[in-house]
């Protein structure tokens, strides 16, 4: 079995740049934005749809899933983005060690592969600094952009796995990047893996 | 500021040993049952009082603190022991570098010191056979000790603090002793400090 570390994160914690640095420190592949090129082949929706519906749209039980249309077989759009999603990262975790950022990777592994669960969060401060720093400023405070963002996350998780994201009990490793910083992060899981 | 480890632990993950593992590689003291003679010494209860109300009994909402007899201030001993705690941990962390194993610690301290707070966990398998291998078979199942202990500290936690015990957010570094080890975890914490 290939070993795969997997990245949840809170927005605005920075995971996505540990997950990018722990790669490239390990010399195996990191998918994040990758993967959405690789689920749109597989699904046949646009890349553009699936970046759109992503990580935050809830399904099943959401609102606009209930109201979405079905395929024959009882899928709305949403479940068969899922569908693909967990096709292309067990494939991706089959063909050889890399690191993958949220799309419920650690969920999706679970009985699959040697996974390296890990969690970043960190402080709100750190995060609406960075928030602001990445995506600039909008008319919506930063504390709701993070609220809102963290609300959609929980809800798809819970939507499509039987666990709560953030919860202590799923990751192996959960570390603060506002408590140590970006590097130390990187540093820590590499020596890990 | 003196710098802290505060160790917060699932029942049986090993959090103890890993903490003496720390401090000893650190060369700073580790305060856990030394806390119950100084804890005995400040509130003028004796230390196997202490150690039978320790962590574990529910204060303030719990039944058995509901029933129990006030004082001239309206504590009971319950709160009264969680006072003298407070004042012993605040004391120990002013006198120098430590690390400080359960005993809301973390909490105690949040305002008073550059603290890291640390939490340890343990899949159930795992923490089943140390608790028979460190304490014995018992007529109980160990899930069942495990379930119990946890309930305790999750109680004692939110009697006397404003915050969730084994929630994410409280902590900076969450480690999974049954996937890295007790080692591998003392490792960690001390390049952390």
């Amino acid at each position: 079995m290939n070993r795969i570390i997997t990245i949840s994160r809170q927005f605005g914690s920075g995971g996505r740049t540990i997950a990018k640095e722990v790669a490239s420190r390990l010399g195996i592949p990191c998918y994040d934005s990758e993967l959405i090129e690789k689920i749109a082949e597989e699904s046949g929706y646009t890349p553009e749809y699936i970046k759109e519906i992503g990580e935050y749209t809830v399904g099943k039980t959401g609102l606009s899933n209930i109201l979405a249309a079905r395929d024959k077989n009882g899928h709305s759009n949403y479940d068969n983005v899922f569908i693909a999603q967990a096709k292309v990262i067990t494939k991706l975790a089959n063909e050889g060690p890399c690191v993958i950022v949220g799309r419920c990777a650690d969920y999706i592994l679970k009985d699959k592969a040697d996974c390296l669960k890990v969690f970043i969060q960190a402080d709100n401060d750190f995060r609406s600094r960075r928030i602001i720093d990445l995506y600039g400023e909008r008319t919506e405070k930063p504390e709701k952009r993070l609220n809102d963002k963290d609300k959609k996350r929980i809800a798809y998780y819970k939507t499509y796995t039987d666990m709560e994201w953030g919860k202590i009990e799923n990751y192996d490793l959960v570390l603060s990047s506002s408590a140590f910083g970006i590097e130390k992060c990187a540093d820590i899981i590499a020596s890990l893996y």
